[in-house]
């Protein structure tokens, strides 16, 4: 539900890029929640994870392709487009930042490499409560029906509930028609990994190069986790920090490391 | 201590670029500790936080830099230096990754977007024990004599003592001189961050641009964080984790949303 007294700004960004399909839906799927204002990169910023722009400047170029809504593309990464719509669009701090609808997963540790949950975890540390939306399909002509209805859900939930405003959900939705969905499940990011593989090509002046790739691992056996729900046809929900103190190590370390200096 | 029957890998990368004096005053500091390899970004990565490269394809160059050093430059980002080190130089994994000297602190917040401690925690998550090290001075000109020794003597208790393979240390050390430094403390990551304040400028076209800067405000007031440590000449250690999961909200989050599908 969308409160009373006040209609929430909705600063909605990705990193698929702003003319990807994904952003599209996820206007669609929240424009009559709120005032929505887009800030998002004007090409595909993937796997970027938390990275700014220091070297270099920075452009924001207003556009108009959502119809009535409001819309800048920025030649930064997601991260930038966050810090950049707070400080030169906004001016002031919007009730909530959502991300995505990324085009293919960023459960288990692909929190850490992806635009679209680094673009909501800056807003978090910016304390902006903050959701980031993933789809478990690569594909640009991907269907976001499931998508659109679960992300709304999620966000009247936030929109309606008293948030801390450092909080940031890592949402992911199967490939999947809306009828196939079990439900939402709250969950703890699964250890899980891509093993690289390097592919190793020769150019046509003979010299090597080295594209990428690799196989997805799941190490986590827990059936609490964002990896098993997705496989059973569950909407994951991970709530993310960013204190990454590791506790218990911090702990142990004190007990046993000795410096003399 | 080096380990009596096994001379240890020691893999070093950084994210200020293969040139930078930083990294050569780490490879100084560990070269008699074992077999050390460099592979390093051959440009300045600063910022560049968990970014990977998936669009365009790699290149990695063997560089005679070090002396007897096995060293390799690579176009990519930091995390990209780590998973080609394992993948294609080294094959196999090594006994440590340390990544630095970072010229510039990676306290607090910093350790989210620092390029060198994304390196650290990328080995740590393929399960090397890792550690990022940074000196409290962007000169180039810095001072690195007390970072060498701080540095040797946490990898020398890392590499004598059990830890576990995703274990990831982030150092930052002060600028001083070593006499002045009072020791090491194992710390929490402190609350506190740059707040953003981008500078408006107009190209010779009239067009605006960016650039990012920041004011650093400490919102932290324990004595136990790293910024304390830092202001009070200790060097400062954080454990750090990659399980992002916010266990205390996704407690309460189980608790009070319900969604009905």
């Amino acid at each position: 539900m969308v409160k009373d007294k006040h209609e929430p700004v909705i600063l909605v960004t990705n990193d698929d890029g702003i003319s990807a399909p994904g952003i599209r839906n996820l206007i669609e799927a929240v424009k009559d929640l709120g005032k929505v204002v887009v800030v998002a990169p004007d090409k595909p910023q993937s796997g970027m994870g938390h990275a700014i722009t220091i070297g270099i400047p920075l452009r924001l170029n207003k556009v108009n392709i959502f119809g009535d809504i409001e819309a800048y593309q920025c030649t930064g990464t997601p991260v930038d487009c966050v810090k950049l719509a707070v400080d030169k669009v906004l001016h002031s701090k919007p009730d909530i930042c959502i991300s995505g609808i990324n085009h293919g997963a960023n459960h288990s540790i692909n929190v850490i490499y992806s635009g679209t949950m680094s673009a909501a975890v800056e807003a978090a540390i910016e304390s902006i409560p903050s959701i980031g939306f993933s789809l478990l399909d690569y594909s640009l002509e991907a269907d976001f029906t499931a998508a659109r209805k679960y992300a709304r859900m999620i966000i009247e939930q936030m929109l309606s509930t008293p948030s801390d405003k450092h909080t940031v959900l890592n949402v992911n939705i199967p490939s999947a028609r809306p009828e196939e969905i079990k439900g939402v499940k709250i969950c703890r990011q699964a250890y899980a990994k891509y093993e690289e593989d390097f592919i190793e090509r020769h150019d046509p002046h003979g010299r090597k190069y080295y594209w990428l790739t690799g196989e997805f691992v799941n190490f986590d056996e827990g059936d609490d986790t964002d990896v098993w729900a997705l496989a059973n046809n569950y909407v994951s929900i991970v709530p993310v920090q960013f204190d990454l103190t590791h506790y218990s190590l911090k702990e142990k370390l004190e007990k046993t490391w000795k410096f003399d200096s």
